[in-house]
């Protein structure tokens, strides 16, 4: 607890909260549902693109691949393909990609664990507003 | 860097994987611009609509107002009328919305040391895309 503390003391987010941040553009990215979808996936390894198109329930192949070109682009993810007949392409976290990951990571673990405590906030609420 | 590991790999994520999953939803919404720029101000203690809207820079009134009744209405803020001429009006953390702040914060002093990083590989994957 205490090292969480000092974490947040300590951390240079004040250009953040001004308009012209380019950390802004970046955090919208990389934490759209299908970005963080697709790190998350790769954590277990590189990953053919029909492979995470079977693994992220509901993105559509358009998605995947529009999401795909801006992680590789924004040097978070690697696209390797290997020179057989037919040529494979696959798709793995650059050392920053994965460093990140576990930031995402420990978010999403954090909405797993909570995602009850959040919808019974939300019944809880309404019925306050139905019934004040 | 151990911990991190065991962190990762004991994380209850597989539901995230699932079309139906309502941890989906409320990652769109506590990973949202706004709702981070939110929670991350109220870390600094209680505020005032106004304190917030000079603070977040680029938020319009409408839309701190909607991302305000969103958070209150997942129990992440908790929102304190006090019964003054004229009322005032406050808004703090609830200690499920604390907690989650913790992580949203790692996620944006992550991305507030690394935008350079992201940045650069961006001119670089365009410079090797242009003169390939």
């Amino acid at each position: 607890m205490m090292e969480r503390e000092s974490v947040r003391m300590t951390a240079p987010a004040d250009d953040v909260f001004q308009r012209d941040c380019a950390g802004r553009d970046i955090l919208d990215h990389v934490t759209s549902r299908w970005a963080t979808l697709i790190l998350a996936s790769l954590v277990a390894g590189p990953h053919r693109f029909s492979e995470l198109n079977a693994k992220i329930g509901g993105i559509s192949e358009k998605m995947l691949s529009q999401n795909l070109r801006t992680l590789v682009r924004d040097g978070l993810v690697k696209r390797t393909v290997t020179p057989t007949v037919p040529p494979q392409v696959s798709y793995s976290h650059t050392p920053l990609g994965a460093d990140l990951t576990v930031q995402l990571w420990g978010l999403v673990s954090w909405i797993g664990n909570h995602t009850n405590d959040i919808l019974e906030a939300q019944v809880r609420h309404d019925a306050a507003t139905i019934h004040p």
